[in-house]
Order: structure tokens, then C-alpha cells, then sequence
């Protein structure tokens, strides 16, 4: 593993995507189908989490998704990513999907997501990434929370023990213990 | 809301997907992106869906995936989607992705995923889909596991309290209360 | 050219496809287009000869097409390819092509077809495949059909005269003769 | 069944086609796909068959391919779609795909086919087109051919028996029944 | 024609676009193609017109583009899109596309260029669109420019004689007037 | 830069282009979106740059582009490109773009425009092309044209000073000189 390159901010890898929701993208009510708008989070995504590498990041997780509002044919995606967090060699980045009606100016949430992707060296090797540094106050709380999510996504995929969570146990368990033991 | 439609079983929503991954599937190091495959996911978990619905059905939610091993160019994808267990007006589908290099016979896992559906009659309303019937033992172990699933979508999506989780409090964190409290 | 690898059963090469039709895929009368259709089939019946021969294949002729009935959009086109014989380099596959109304839960008949594939070698040189073993009745039924709709494409391509083709004339022609002749 | 429009020649339809053979185009051996290339054709035949008919018409049948040469990446692919004989709401298309590297100035012969299709009026049925009128001698052979190859599919797809093709037998069977009965 | 809709800041249609640019979007020698290119910007410039007439709008025009430097597979398009100017139904759009290498953190300009659009009613008839109101020092100077861009389309075009584009010859003939004459 | 291979006509060039206008090529009232015809219309011009140097060619600049007409879905596309005029390492491109409406016969120009290439060798350097050989009137006057048109690009992206411009102030200029002076 090589050296840690220099540390950049959140905004440095601020991405902005727009896509216009084509008959193709849609289902037979006219609705953007969820896998067209995964492949197009995906890669806004990559491009942050490139941006903040500097070198190619495969995609390793995507959590939990919930798809609040359907996207009409005809209306106009915006995705917003930013890396949260950077770990050793791997990044999450944070997602915001807005969809937007032009005509009535209506704009409305989509969805929020987070992704994790991983840097990888010219042989396809994980390499190190520089370390990120949150400026506002809402890129410090998903800086603080990344650590919950990740062993969030370690339980899920069954590669940590829930009592092994410590991060977890403190934001997610601890009001519930506090009510059992209280 | 309608009346309900009679039962149906697990496997008569079974859907088997295969993609042949092609350049444009891939990044610049020759691996399939994740969201072309989460778009190839989201395709056959729907045909699942209106397998068993009867009717369009739209994505709802995707749970956590976890890209366990990267399928090269060349490689097929192939996708296995089932209904795991129905709602009200929802169903909850099982995915299990697998790539396979065909000259060596190597086949190997990509993820297994759960994502959910909303059946929609004409106006695009929710509507009543046919109760689900497990009839194997793993179909029996994923329908009793879905009402967990199900709670935790809910916790992380911010719309049921933890404390009122009461599914997945029975086994995501029992087990740490037990050492808690032991 | 290299020795022979082990023969393999029919099953092994079953190939299952799955396929919403989208609104990119049909004319302006909502039909799904034929040669979208035949560009499907072309893949599903690749990768059937792909795992027969464990290695590249590329298609060598597609036999007569007769499309019975139109596959509208939204509906759902499944694609079943399985080899039927395997002769030196080259491979026959049986495609059953269906189209579903899932709503009415209607299913029926696009076409059943035949195509061809040949073996390649890194270098791009045909190359050995294993025989074919066809286990159910059905699957030595198109065995035995094989090599007279071999002779018929060759006949047809203009590489057999028609007095050459021995399988031909028993099964198509001597029915003609003995009328002829009776 | 409406009234029969005016008759009009084989060049009327006459349509052009060229495609640059693109990387998502090939399999892994930098070959054009026989599915692609179909698809390519339909459209062009359909292009020719609309040009005739001047209504939207869809593919009923496609001959026998024979794919002669590989296509490779970065050649152009040339489609040249003619009408040959128009039957009462259907009509035959030859096509001529030839395949070209433009720095060695090498064009070749991919395949020739024949596909037929069918005109629709606005409700999606038959209706009926105009007589094909071919000039040159080459249309008048493939004009003439027309009926043979009518019956080869009749009898291909089951719905004629070999003993009630008369033009096959004449042009088809009748040499060898000549040297049988010689 | 319509009441005219309240005037609007250049800010308010600004649209960011990112692609990545992957292998069917190149040519043989590995760099974007200009349709491609040019189909992106489009995109990107319509979404900035319908941002602000809050409409569909068509593209009427697209003037001179020079391409300066070649963007390469794997790298990454921006393009930022802002109407500069409405005029009574039609909006001019600028448009700054660059390329960008993440791995070498590498900006470069591909090129940049004007588009017209015409805003249009459900009917299908143009229809009138806000004032543009420009802010900064850079809005103003192209606001001022789109006239003499305006006549030189319509030059261009054949629609307007030389020596009735009075703005035209302000800025871009005067100069040569003066040494003509000097 | 090598030698000057031998000299080529116009026609030879000729390079014709049959597209039929799918939904996801349209906007969402139906008409073919500027950005998808302008990348048929590089493809095209680049297979008829292509074939008069016999090598790769990459788009350099597309001259002005005025949409007279909009495109329907389900029209037919027929673009027609050909070679005007070889410089140096570059080639100047005439595209003719027609709709047309099958039905009803109706055939209508969408737009003529010209487009530039250069010619790269296997290191992606610019090399020498053919001359061109004009042979009918038609060629003969866009061969003249040529050079004022590129002079044209030159001042328009600022690479060229107006008074240098000495064939554009001849055709362009010197009608309004003619009045100023007159």
C-alpha cells in the first residue's frame, strides 16, 4: 500500500448531474424506473468519489434506497453527490436526488442515498485515498455518522457481529437500552 | 381498495434474467459498473413483482447491496428474482446476481439483494396483490424474515421509531441486550 | 485443431432470458420490433453455445424466422436456448420464443427458431466442442432433426446441391417421390 | 379490404443504410454481433417495405442468414434494402450487407437475405399495398423468385406441405426428381 | 401570443451536466465523438431553456463549434449551460464544456458555443418567454453580443442580407470598414 | 507528414444515412431532439471523411446549424454526406438532412450544413489526405466555397483577425464595402 496522499475537502468532489427522464427510462405509467435512476446515481457518484481519489473507484455498496417520489417522462433529474468520508482505501459519498418539473417549477425529493465505492491502482489493487476533511456544519455530522453507517453495512452484510458495533450501539442501540434499562 | 385476489406461491413469480456484459456495461478497468447491474436487478425483480401481481408494479425501496466480486467484461450475468413474501399493496423480492466466466466454468456470487414493489391499478394507485405462499424451507425462512426487513427499511428511512421496531428488536438486538443485561 | 473435450448433456447448456419490452423497442404501432427480437435471440442462443462450448462463439446463421404473433410494449418476451447437436466446431441452438401479458396472465407463442454458432480460439480459429448427449425425448428429436436442417441451410446458402443432401431427401422429399413415383 | 393503390418499381424503395461498427456492437473478440447486425437490417428492410407500402408495416418473416464474413470494430457496415415482389398485404425485401474497413479500401460481403412484411392500417390490420413492378434484370429474377421462396417458408413453417408447393418442386425438387426417375 | 412572463436572472437557468465518457462514446482511436458530444450539449441546453420559460422548447440552432482538444475514454465531461439572452419566443444558451482526467486532476477546455431554443405551448406553437435579466460583468457582455449573434445566424441562414445586419457590422465589419477607408 | 496520396472525386465519398425516429430520440412533444440528429449526422459525415482518406478522422468543428423544420416520431431521417473540398490534413464536410413521412409521401429538408475533419494516423497524429476532384456544378461551387468558409471558422473562433480574412471580405464583405463606398 502506498503512501496517503494530501487531504481535500467535501466540496472539492461535489458533483452535479441533470438527465432529462427520456420514454425509454420510464415504465408503462410513465414513471422513471428505479433501476434507470440507480445507474444514473451510480455514476454521479463515481465521479465524486473519483474526483476525490484521483484515480479510477469501483463501486462496493449501496444502501438502503427508498424511492419517496415517482419521476414523470418528461421531467428533469438533478443529483448531487459528495464524498462524506474517506476510510483507508474506500470512500462513502452522499447522494441527493431531486426531480423537477420545468413547466410548474415544481421541484420535489426523489430520494437520499449513500455509496460506497473503492479506489483502485492501474492493476486493479485497492489503493490509499487522502483522507477528507468536512467544512460545514453538514458535511461535519455525515463525516461523524459515516462510522455508524459503515458498521451498519458490515452488520447487514453479516461481516460484523451486532455487539462488535460499537459505533452503532452508541447512535442506533443506546436509546433503545435506555428505555429496556430504564 | 379492492378485494383480494387469491393466493399464489413463491415459485410462480420465479424470473431468471441473463445479460451478456458488454464494453459499454464496464469501467475503464473492464469490470461491469454497479449501476448497470443495479439497472439489470431492478428489471428482473419487477417481472417478479408483476408475476405476481398481475399487474404494473413500481420499486419502492432497495436494501443495502454489497458488491462482493467484480464480473468482468465478457462475463454473463445471470439474475434469479423471487417473491418473497406480499403485503397489503407491497411485495418484498429476493435477488441472487451471480457472474460466471464461461471458458473456465467459473461461476461465482455478485449479491444478494432484497428490493420492494408497489402494485398500481390503472390511475396509479396502490392496489390489493394475492397473498404469498412459501412452499420450500429457504422460501419459509425469507417470508418469516421479511417483516424484519421490513421494520428496518422503516428505522432507516426515519418513518418507525427503533423503540417500536418490535421484529427486529426480537433478533438484531436481543442478542445485545441479552449481553447487556447478562 | 485440438483434441476433443468431454461430451456434455443438452440441459447443461439451458439458457433462460427475460426482457421487458420498452418504448424504444417498438414500431409506431407499440409492437415490439423484429429485429430487436432477433437481436435478443441472438444473445440468449450465444451464451446456450457459450456454455456448451466453454469458450467464445459466434454466430455462423440464423435459419427461417416466422414471427406468429406481435409482442406488444409493456409485455414480457422470455427466451428459452438450449443446443441441440453439436457437430466439429459448431453448434445448433433451439430457441422458444414467448411473449406475456401479465396482467391478464396471458402467455403465447412469438416464434421457435434455429440458430448456429461457431467455436473460436483465442486466435479467432474454429475450434473442437464437446458432443452433445440430448437426454429427453424432445432433445433427440431435434438431435436427429440436426443434420438435415444442416443440409437445408447448406442447400439453401448454395454449398450442397440439392441431389447431395442425403438427410434431406429422406425426411423432406421421398414424401414428394412416392407420390411422385406411387 | 381496401382498394389496390397504384402500382410502383422495385427502385422506389430502394434504401440505404450505413453504420460504424461500435465497441457495445461486438463480442469479445472485436467481431459484430449477429443479433446487432439484424437488427440493423430489419430496419433497413422495414425502411424499404414502408417506402413501398407508404403505411407502417412489420416484420413477418426473416430467410434463412448465412453470415459469410466477420464484421469487425471501427468497419462500416453498408445495408442496401430493395422490395422484390409485393403480394396482396405483404411484401419480400432483399437486402445486400457488405462490410468495409476504410483504410485498406477492402469491402466484402457480410450476407444476403430475404424478410418479408406486412402492411397495417391504423387499426393494426392487413391492408393492401401496391403492385411491385421490377425493371432491371436482376429485379425481374428476384421477382420471379419471390413465389419459390413464398412457398420454402410455407412449407418451413408448417403451413404447407411439400407435396402443395408447386413452384418449390418445379424449381427445387424437380432436378432431382429428375435424376431419380432418369 | 400571450401575456409576457415575469422576467427571470441568467443564474436561474444555470444547468451543470457530467458525463462519463465510456467506449461506445468513442471512435477507434479512444476520444469522444463530436455527435455524441454535441447530442450531450443539446441536452444540457435545453434543460437551461426550459428552466427558464418554464416550458418545453425546441432547438432552433446551433452555431459554430470548434472542437479544441480531444476528450479521452474514461475522462469526464462538464458542461455548463445558461441562457444569455430572450428574445420574444426564442433563447440564446451558452455553453462551456470541458474534459477532465481525475486521475492527473487535468482541466481542459473542449470547446464552448451557442444554441437557440424556441419555447413552445402544448400546442405545439412557440410562445412568449421571460425577460432575461444579466448580473455579473460576464452575463452582461454575452446579453450584449446575442443581437450580433442573433444577425449573423440569420446571415448565415440566408434570412438576412449582409447589409441589413446592422448590429453585425458594429462589431464585426467596422473594424475593416475603418482600414478600408483609413 | 508523409506524402500526398492520389487524388479522389467527390463522389466517391458519398455516403448515405436512413434513420427511423424512435421514441427515446424525441422530446416530449414528439419531435426528433436536436442533439440526437446532430450525432447522426457526425457519424455520417465521418464515414464519408473516412472514406476519402481512407484512415480515422476525428470531428474538428460543425459549422452553423439552422433547424428549419421539426422531425416527427416514426419519420424517416435520410442524411446524405459528402466530401466538398481536402486541405491539408483536413476535409470539409456537405450534409443534407430530409424527413420524411411515409404515409403520406411527404418528404421535407430539415437542414444543410457543413462539417470539418481531420485525418490522424495509428499515433493519433493529423496526416496528409487526398486532393478532391470536383466534378459536377454542384461540387464545383462548394469546392470554391470552401475556402471562404474557413475563413469563416477561423475569425468565428478567433483565430483569424477580420482584415486577414481575404476570401470572406471578397464574397461577404465587399457587397457592403460596395454600398459604404458607393
Amino acid at each position: 500500500m502506498n503512501y496517503r496522499p494530501e487531504s481535500k475537502t467535501a466540496k472539492e468532489s461535489l458533483t452535479h448531474m441533470s438527465e432529462l427522464v427520456l420514454p425509454n427510462d420510464t415504465n408503462t405509467l410513465g414513471n422513471l424506473m428505479g433501476g434507470r435512476l440507480m445507474h444514473w446515481m451510480d455514476i454521479a457518484a463515481a465521479l465524486a468519489a473519483m474526483k476525490h481519489a484521483n484515480c479510477p473507484a469501483v463501486t462496493a455498496s449501496a444502501d438502503n434506497i427508498s424511492f419517496e417520489n415517482p419521476v414523470k417522462l418528461g421531467n428533469v433529474v438533478t443529483i448531487e453527490a459528495k464524498v462524506t468520508r474517506a476510510f483507508s482505501t474506500s470512500m462513502e459519498v452522499y447522494l441527493k436526488v431531486q426531480g423537477e418539473d420545468l413547466p410548474t417549477q415544481f421541484k420535489y425529493l426523489s430520494n437520499e442515498a449513500y455509496m460506497t465505492f473503492v479506489a483502485l491502482d492501474p492493476n486493479g489493487k485497492p489503493r490509499r485515498v487522502p483522507e477528507l476533511i468536512p467544512e460545514t456544519e453538514e458535511e461535519i455530522r455525515r463525516f461523524e455518522g459515516a462510522l455508524r453507517r459503515r458498521q451498519m453495512r458490515l452488520v447487514l452484510s453479516g461481516k460484523l457481529k451486532p455487539e462488535d458495533a460499537t459505533e452503532l450501539r452508541k447512535l442506533f442501540i443506546e436509546d433503545i437500552l435506555s428505555i429496556e434499562k430504564g
